[in-house]
């Protein structure tokens, strides 16, 4: 498996592009991103947990029932969310991209992100779809912008994998970066392969991948009413179909999960204000749901949080979270490490404090990259989660995000 | 019912002190608390739900366990958990005291607040307990302030009331204000009285208040180690023993709550850093049980208490936590208005936005006390919860709390 560039153009029969169109004040900033397979392709999506959920959700939900679809069409700077006309302007917008592209509404994925319950305005959408379809080509950093919100860093991957000696290619875009919290994570991720994979399997393969990646992800505790993790599969690699479990799904597999790792570690990072990734790897669980519950408390602690921001060794805060996770755990076994690239710093065994070097543990946490690394020695049960720190721009940046 | 001074001085028999005996460094700041009561008090706690439970607590519970105490030491500064010897620690505090009291070390309520983590040193303690005893009298506030940690502000209360024609009193101090989520919302809280009542009715009247208030109160989503709410009744108002339910329990029931609830909204609006109190008050739950859910969720989410910051009357955040409450909601049928001193707002009305005054909502949510008031319209059941706005000295508390 290799890292390649092109992330959403980069299999075969893929196309994007990202313009400015409007629906944003800052003309500078692009607005509205396609994503376009040259043939219908298999698809598979997940959404938020959320009961309030996105118009675009139900659209896009209803359009791949059939598990297949050819484009994705996305807004920023409105989630059409809680509005009365919300279905009506995700079908419009569907419509408007197929009456362009000569292909079936019903083929088109459709996602917004931004405020909720403002009403999203179509017009400049439709006068903007001309120049958004002309335009495609090689253009995912294109795509990657026009989804962002608060994001500060574009998020884009592609892998090349084999599967029986054909090569093929699986890459994603994604945006964040506040309202992020399982159970779903992401806002927005996209997803495409030219990989043959059958629907059920796409389907099945994203699923399991999400539990373990999306689903372990935590900027803020907010699960946002429109994410979506979408995956299109066009088959232009010419591989065998993937009809079922074996080798070749592995392999897949493997190739999705590392597009989704990488993805996950960008959305963390950038989280709302973020200063640092924040990656807990718990073991030693009695069950791997133990180990889970463990790793997303830590995770979203806000006072955890807060230190790894300040950069202070204040490991009881993370005794705390384990404690109210809900998990079994025996509180006298736990042991607690700080890793990062300066090195370990081992804070508590055997559920109490350890001596240690308050300036080697600085030198650790004054890292852009901390590890919370957790030992439960009670079992077997292993799981990561990731989520960055607590800092002043969070709030500044939530203060007053509508204006 | 009257709201009295004297907190937890204000009942027939009780005296308190506070003094610094050294635990903290700031000479300025007390950080040692002593309640007493002149003749052995029925006695009812509860603790923190969280796994990982301060040392103080193991030994309360044990001195306790027979329905009666007389004198409670607290000190701040450090909450004596996680460390190998913390129980000793403990139960020194408590013979200490008692040795210097002629009482029985098991009639002592032992509680400890501040960092996590650190062996908390006996010898000030040791040498400030003869001070503290002899400068017992009518001072709650000096109790009240050595109890602080983080928290700006003092919260104490009393309140006088008539069972049978017999006048007694209730009072109470707390502490808050960070590490404060349900269950148990509350760090500490020392609730005294002179009515006579059970130890077995104290435990029920206590157990039944706390669901509604104590644990609907969130400052940061962390459970606290080390959250204890005790009450004490030493039955020296003369009224007849409470010893079952009936109008009298009922009358102790209701001062209980006037005292808790105002503690409620003295430890939410004094969370870390927060600038204000938000009341979150849902009505029309299919259950109770759901109305918690969305009161608790609303008051929990980070975007919602960073938009309060700004005084942002960002609705769609609210939507957003109720949808993700995991109550049963009909989202089509959800109403939402900011309340204030200023008057009221309504923003969203079935699931939808509404037009609204930016102008009028701006001048509503820059007061300090905010409702978020919700009616589901899908049924009777219906909660309060208390919280606050999420700001930048929150993050400068939390992000070097040990330095």
């Amino acid at each position: 498996m290799n890292i390649i560039s092109g992330g959403v153009c980069a299999a075969k029969g893929f196309q994007a592009n990202g313009i400015h169109c409007g629906i944003r004040h800052n003309k500078t900033k692009r607005d509205l991103a396609l994503i376009w397979s040259e043939v219908p392709a298999a698809c598979a999506g997940v959404y938020t947990a959320n009961l309030v959920k996105g118009a675009p959700i139900a659209v896009t939900k209803a359009h791949i029932a059939d598990g297949r679809a050819q484009a994705v069409i996305c807004n920023s700077g409105n989630a059409n969310t809680c509005n009365a006309d919300g279905i009506e302007v995700a079908e419009k917008m569907c419509e408007l991209l197929a009456n362009e592209m000569s292909m079936k509404a019903s083929d088109v994925v459709v996602a917004s992100t931004g405020v909720i319950g403002q009403r999203l305005n179509v017009e400049p959408i439709a006068k903007g779809i001309p120049a958004l379809v002309k335009g495609l080509g090689d253009h995912s950093d294109f795509a990657a912008e026009a989804i962002m919100t608060t994001d500060l860093k574009k998020k884009e991957i592609a892998v090349s994998f084999e599967i029986d000696g054909v090569e093929c290619k699986i890459g994603g875009i994604a945006k964040g970066s506040g309202m992020i919290h399982p159970d779903l994570a992401t806002m927005l991720v996209f997803i495409i392969t030219d990989c043959a994979v059958s629907a059920q399997m796409l389907n099945k393969a994203l699923k399991a991948d999400v539990q373990n990646t999306f689903n372990m992800v935590s900027v803020d505790g907010d699960t946002s009413t429109n994410d979506t993790v979408m995956v299109l599969a066009n088959g232009m690699a010419g591989n065998k179909e993937i009809v079922s479990e074996g080798p070749a799904f592995d392999a897949f597999m493997q190739a999705l999960n590392t597009v989704t790792v990488y993805l996950c570690r960008c959305i963390a990072g950038d989280g709302e204000g973020a200063t640092k990734l924040l990656e807990c790897r718990v073991s030693g669980a009695r069950s791997e749901k133990d180990a889970k519950a463990v790793a997303k408390s830590v995770i979203c602690s806000s006072l955890t949080k807060a230190a790894m921001f300040g950069a202070d060794a204040n490991w009881g805060r993370v005794l705390c979270a384990i404690g109210y996770s809900g998990a079994a755990v025996d509180v006298e076994k736990v042991e607690v490490k700080f890793h990062s690239a300066k090195g370990d710093v081992l804070v508590c065994e055997n559920g109490a404090g350890v001596d240690f070097s308050e300036e080697k543990a600085k030198e650790v946490l004054l890292e852009p990259a901390i590890d919370i690394v957790i030992d439960l020695h009670d079992g077997e049960g292993a799981a990561t989660a990731w989520g960055c720190d607590l800092t002043y721009d969070y709030v500044k940046i939530n203060g007053d995000y509508r204006t």
